[in-house]
């Protein structure tokens, strides 16, 4: 497919289509638009079109496919991957209007919301109802909904509540050639073809761009307890994540932190943390329910398994003021380690057991290839964000080494029957290592899917595969 | 594409393929795996083969495709949509010898099966290590795993649980042209690409072959605590349901069942049923978890909540056998309307507080029309089975009027923001329905989906478009 650039004569055309506020050509505004939240990649758009309803969005599709140009739906740009990257120029659409939260539906525990709506404020506005929208990116405050099903992103909580995929009953979605569907039904169960929701899901705004959402809620949990344990050997942290299910516990979150990562997140915050000499690891863990005496057995249970695999000390938050100072700092992590250094987050998942496994190995191939890395992330999951610092390094190492040292960790996941991303999608800066974990034979599978959405191969191309 | 014939030299080549124990041609055996559970529906396969190993279902497959057979996959034969129907004839791959549980891995909850073990035999086996695999449709004491999967299949504990879908985390696949893949990691979490495990489940075997699934399970819930209560009025009962749900309540089951479908079971099982004259509609309820009090207070919440909707008489069932006793008969429900009465089988599922709208429609469709149905189902999700009986109805009204009137029932459901199968799919029976849910391009896509995974059309081909 050869991409045609947006002329000076279409930006009109766009400008009548959605009206000229909703284009957007200028220097600065592209720049901004050319960036999301993964490393230092810049690819700038021809032009950026903010649509507000799906016919527009439909519309904008079709003018697309006619004059063979390339176009990428972006949310909040928030993504770890490149996935809202305009990798070959052409339009960006950001979905910065699909704001509004259309219905709570307290009789059937749903809710229909645009994919614009911040996820936060979405999370918010259903508690206000007694409703519980769990999942929970560390970019909650400022990540889009729509970007959240594209990843079919997790969170701390998606150990006992399951990720975003878990929620979506139903989508509405503008296809690659303009039409509008809706995937499914609003129901709880579906068996009616080959489910296409959740194939949508995850699958980075390569097939279709979502317009609507129909999620399932579930009842809110009213108390929380948090946990900060300390180890000083992280491999033993690592072991006691399973230790704490084996007993019969369910945490609502179980996160691992290397101290860097706090470190580097208060330092971000310009607050206080104070890190014991000997503390190597923390493990941040969370209970919740509605029952007070349940929770703080619970807690006891899962304080007698942690002085089981030796940890230093353990902290019970005392005040929703300290949760959330613990909870800030954890999810400060990414960003924090981003603005001090150049970094690259690699998004390893495994099964849980396999944990200390997969630390380990990082741990010597980190030594093997001289770089340092900050590891942290949903240890119940098995889920662990490895950051790895630029420091010193050179470009050569950065651009011609490093992958090799990165091929090492995610073969290592593949053998330990984990893959190369639980999370933040495979999007640009991924798709290199994708032959690790699948057959070619299931990435042309892959390609042909695309092909049967997106025949020109249009839709936010040169990601995944 | 022309289907051939299995020929006399094929079949002898396929006995050296497998060995000739495992293939079968005598006519009482083929007229056996020319039915389901759906209907009075019979197509003859040309052979039944009997495959014990990956390889040898890709042997066959790869065999088909060169001489351009059609092969159809099976499980236990219990599906009611006509799935596993070879309606082209050729090769039925009966997938009974798969019959092993692999590994159950107690430390990272998870367990690697063969899709020919027995829904049933696999919680046996998992209980005993004091874990829990929840989906449990009315035939778990004879369906297959790998049908389960076909499926997506539910059962009375998916209203707390959910359904196959949420339990299954990775899948070994015999694509229809004869390569091996697995389609995911032994993750809770992924985001490496399109999904394929979510692609293949509710797929009804028309996009490969399942020879292994690694199920992710949970810890075992000790105790249940089972309810039946009975209502003057069906919508009340249907009502209640939803009432239940605001009260704040999260039963593990909530069934709805019309006397009838009860008195009919108890005949069936031999079995007294006393129904008192004035009821027309029961609830079954259960509620469970580890802990006595808590499981005694959220019975009688339940309780003050079925009150208010006036029911007429609540039973706490008083011991394991009296509670086994109720499920019986709520299992049987299905088969014995099969034996008493030819019937059609419909799976409609709507937002779960639409339950008495579509009731009351499915009532009035019923008088129009001058039928008899009996109602029962998974109603705290929504999904009500209505069971048509033929009764003296003429052959000239079951096959050329009926099928208006189902269309008016899944017409309402839509409407309902429902659809025409919550868990049996749409296989055979169904397909004719499948306009009213989705536009023609939905249809195109998935068509084109098949094409992708099977180019010739020859893996279970006629079913769902």
């Amino acid at each position: 497919m050869q991409y045609n650039k947006v002329s000076e004569a279409q930006i009109k055309t766009l400008q009548t289509i959605l009206g000229a506020p909703f284009i957007t050509t200028g220097k600065d505004d592209l720049e901004k638009y050319s960036r999301d939240f993964t490393e230092n990649l810049s690819y700038t758009p021809d032009v950026v079109v903010k649509p507000g309803t799906p016919e527009e969005v439909s519309a904008i599709c079709k003018f697309c496919y006619e004059h063979n140009i390339p176009f990428t739906p972006r949310g909040a740009g928030t993504g770890l991957s490149g996935g809202a990257l305009p990798v070959f120029g052409g339009i960006v659409i950001s979905m910065e209007r699909f704001n509004k939260i259309i219905e709570i539906d307290e009789h059937n525990f749903q809710a229909t919301v645009e994919p614009g709506v911040i996820n936060e404020e979405f999370q918010n506005a259903v508690i206000e109802k007694g409703l519980f929208y769990p999942p929970d990116p560390a970019s909650k405050g400022s990540c889009f909904l729509g970007g959240n099903i594209a990843h079919a992103s997790g969170g701390p909580r998606a150990l006992k509540y399951g990720t975003t995929r878990d929620y979506v009953l139903n989508l509405e979605v503008v296809l690659p050639t303009g039409e509008i569907i809706w995937t499914g039904a609003n129901t709880l169960k579906y068996s009616t073809g080959y489910n296409l929701t959740h194939l949508l899901i995850g699958s980075e705004g390569t097939l279709g761009i979502v317009t609507k959402i129909v999620f399932k809620l579930i009842p809110y949990p009213t108390q929380t307890f948090l946990l900060l344990a300390s180890f000083a050997s992280p491999e033993k942290a690592c072991e006691a994540v399973n230790g704490i299910f084996l007993a019969g516990c369910s945490p609502s979150a179980c996160e691992f932190v290397e101290p860097e990562g706090f470190r580097l997140a208060a330092k971000v915050m310009d607050i206080a943390f104070e890190c014991k000499q000997n503390v190597e690891a923390y493990l941040l863990i969370e209970v919740d329910g509605n029952d007070t005496e349940t929770l703080m057995n619970a807690c006891e249970r899962i304080n007698e398994v942690l002085d089981k695999y030796q940890s230093i000390e353990v902290l019970l938050a005392q005040s929703a003021d300290e949760k959330e100072y613990f909870w800030k700092l954890r999810r400060m992590i990414g960003a924090a380690t981003k603005h001090n250094n150049e970094y690259k987050e690699e998004d390893t998942v495994v099964p849980r057991a396999a944990l200390p496994t997969l630390y380990r190995g990082v741990k010597t191939i980190e030594k093997k290839y001289g770089f340092r890395t900050v590891c942290y992330g949903h240890a119940g999951d098995g889920n662990m964000h490895v950051n790895i610092l630029k420091d010193n390094m050179t470009d050569e190492m950065w651009n011609n080494q490093l992958p090799n040292a990165i091929r090492e960790i995610f073969t290592l996941c593949k053998e330990l029957k984990g893959t190369i991303s639980g999370e933040h999608g495979i999007g640009l800066v991924q798709k290199q290592y994708m032959n690790i974990v699948m057959p070619e034979i299931q990435l042309e599978i892959m390609r042909k899917i695309k092909q049967v959405f997106d025949p020109k191969g249009l839709l936010n191309p040169g990601k995944i595969f």
